[in-house]
Formats: C-alpha cells, sequence, structure tokens
C-alpha cells in the first residue's frame, strides 16, 4: 500500500512502524468530510476530494468507509451531534422544546437539506437506504429513546406508552413537512408538536 | 390537431363536431394510468404507453399534463381515494384508525412504494416536489383537515388545536418509518399514534 503525506495538520507519527492509529486517520477523515458538507452538501462529494482535503490516500479511505455516501452520513452525525444533544433538565418539556427548536434550524440549513436529499435517493437505492440506517438514523433513533426513557422513568411520560412511537410524532412530523413541504416547520408547528403528545389532543379528562 | 381511434371502449362520438369531451377524455386517461400504475408502479410510465392504453393521441397527453410524472400524481390520486376515504361515524378514534391501517396498507404495496420513489425524486427535483403539492399531498391533506375540523366542531379535538399540525403526527409519522425504515409500521403503531394524541402522553392530569 502506497501511503502518501498526511498533510501539514497531521499528528506526528511517533507509534508502530511510523503509521498513525487508524482512530486517528479516521478522526482527521472525518473532520475533513465535516468541513467539505458544512460548506458544500453532501452531491459532490468524491473519495478524491476528501482524500485531497484529509490528507489521506484513497486507499486508505475504500478501506475505512464503502461510499463516499457512507462516509458523508457518518460525517454528517458528527457535524449535528453537538447541536442535536440532548439536555437533561430533569423538565422533558423544556428539554424537547429546545432539542426540536435546534433539530428544525439544522435540518433547514444546507446541510440538512443535504441530508433530505440523501433520504430522498434511498427511496430507489436499497445500500443508500442500509448505510442511513447503519451510519445515521439508528443512531439518533437510540438518543431520543434514550432521553425519553429516561423521562419515563421519572413519571414525566405514562409508563405503558412506547417511546419508540414518540420519535415518529416528534421529528418524524418535521421530516415529513420538510420532504413534503406543504406547510413550513415554524416556532409555532414544533411547540405544537409538543404539547400535542404531552396535553394530548382530545376533550379535558 | 391529428386525431386517433379512441379505442373500442371508448364513448360514443355525439356532441359538438365530434370530439368527445375534455372531462371524458380525461378521465378514460386516468383510468388508464390508474390501471397501469397499479399493476407496474410509476417509474417505467411515459406518456407513449398511456396513449396506447387510453386510446388518445401523445398531443392530447401533452395538452392536459405538463408531464408523465403529474399525470401520474393525479392517477395515484384516484387509486387512493376510495381506500383512504374517510368515515364520517362521529367517533373520532375509529374514524381515524380505520382510515390510518388502509393507509398503512396502501403505502406498502406497490403503488404506495412508487409514491415513496417521486417523494424521494422529488427532493433533487423541484418541478417534482411542485406536482407532488398541486396534484395530490395538499388535497389528500386537505380531506384530513376537514375530518379533524369535524371533529373539533363537535367537541372531539379541544378548540386551540391546530389540526394541521396533526397531519403530520398521524400519517407524517407512518410516512417516516417508511422513507427511513428503522422501525416497521404495524397495527400496534397506528393504535398508539392515535392514543397517544387523543390521550397525551404525560402523566393523567
Amino acid at each position: 500500500m502506497t501511503r502518501k503525506t498526511e498533510g501539514p495538520g497531521a499528528a506526528p507519527r511517533t507509534r508502530g512502524r511510523g503509521r498513525r492509529p487508524i482512530d486517528e486517520v479516521q478522526a482527521d477523515v472525518l473532520r475533513a468530510t465535516s468541513e467539505l458538507i458544512v460548506a458544500e452538501g453532501t452531491a459532490d462529494l468524491t473519495f478524491d476530494r476528501v482524500a485531497k482535503a484529509a490528507g489521506v490516500s484513497k486507499t486508505t479511505l475504500y478501506k475505512l468507509w464503502p461510499s463516499p455516501r457512507a462516509l458523508a452520513l457518518e460525517a454528517y452525525f458528527h457535524v449535528v451531534s453537538e447541536p442535536l444533544a440532548f439536555d437533561h433538565n430533569t423538565d422533558l418539556r423544556t428539554d424537547l422544546l429546545q432539542q426540536l427548536h435546534s433539530f428544525a434550524q439544522v435540518m433547514q440549513s444546507p446541510v440538512g437539506r443535504s441530508y433530505l436529499e440523501l433520504v430522498g435517493a434511498s427511496q430507489t437505492d436499497h445500500e443508500l437506504s442500509l448505510a442511513i440506517r447503519a451510519r445515521y438514523s439508528s443512531e439518533r433513533r437510540e438518543l431520543a429513546y434514550r432521553r425519553l426513557a429516561e423521562a419515563q422513568d421519572r413519571g414525566e411520560i405514562r409508563e405503558h406508552v412506547d417511546v419508540k412511537v414518540l420519535v415518529d410524532q416528534l421529528w418524524g412530523a418535521v421530516y415529513h413537512r420538510l420532504l413534503v413541504p406543504d406547510e413550513p416547520v415554524t416556532h409555532a408547528f414544533i411547540e405544537a408538536l409538543v404539547a400535542n403528545l404531552l396535553d394530548g389532543v382530545g376533550p379535558a379528562r
């Protein structure tokens, strides 16, 4: 395997036979890819461009990721981790509103738009559909389940409720307005999503 | 304009200068297109194939629809009108469950799958996105609003609730599980969607 230079910002090679540990390389690649997709979206992302930006060989990229789209999804996960983190302030309503407002903002930015395009393409590309689930959506769902289960343990959600369904009625509802934009994703929409679910829309009991 | 034969099943030409009224032609084309998309989906639908199946000229099709996809969407609307009709039995919960179970069934059939593929393609095709809204989704939303507003008038939904948001938390939640299939659309999922919204998931008040 030929090895290209790792770029001026790379860590000094001190371990093993002079090669950087794989997790360092991986982190560099994800960082470089994140910068690329924030600036330009995922449409034109190729291993060639990532290799140049991260200062690694294309061979390395092919070893670590099955496709540029799989890499894009993983980088996307890293980009949104911080804005989409859940607060843990006991009060579920406050934490959900904070997170959903950030989510709506991310999804309406170019990087969020790129994700919607990947979801779109995945309707006729089974490999991509699997990559989305393996490298993004199932882990995002897991993070939401954890926050909701914590609220359920505290009695903020009734105990027989399947919290998995709430993910589709909150984040899924936002995706629906973004993918088929008959109605806008507004601040009032987000507030209504949370109020409708926590309080119910039926007649007062 | 040249005129081709209208096929053996066509209505007799009795009006005007021997031409069938445009609404009859339109109905024939929609019927023929519906049969094509139920049998084969929308992926390979061309004006050529529709013209042959409906016994009309391609010129007529071009006059009436901007693209095969726009025609497919309108035919799709006709195909699903009956299975997706709303009952009006006073009891909102019963009617919603009936409709949502039918909806889940349609969406998991080949014709529903075709619609998801169109929604997917519309993420990078602005014309198609506009066609989906103009010829399918906004009218489907309108039908749901009407049924929900009726329930609201009867006191089955609290009066300050924006029923538009409920569309995203019911049908939108189903679309979410179909477009990013981390979790299946089951009977229990549909029941939970309705119960969560009508009753709320927060602690009993």
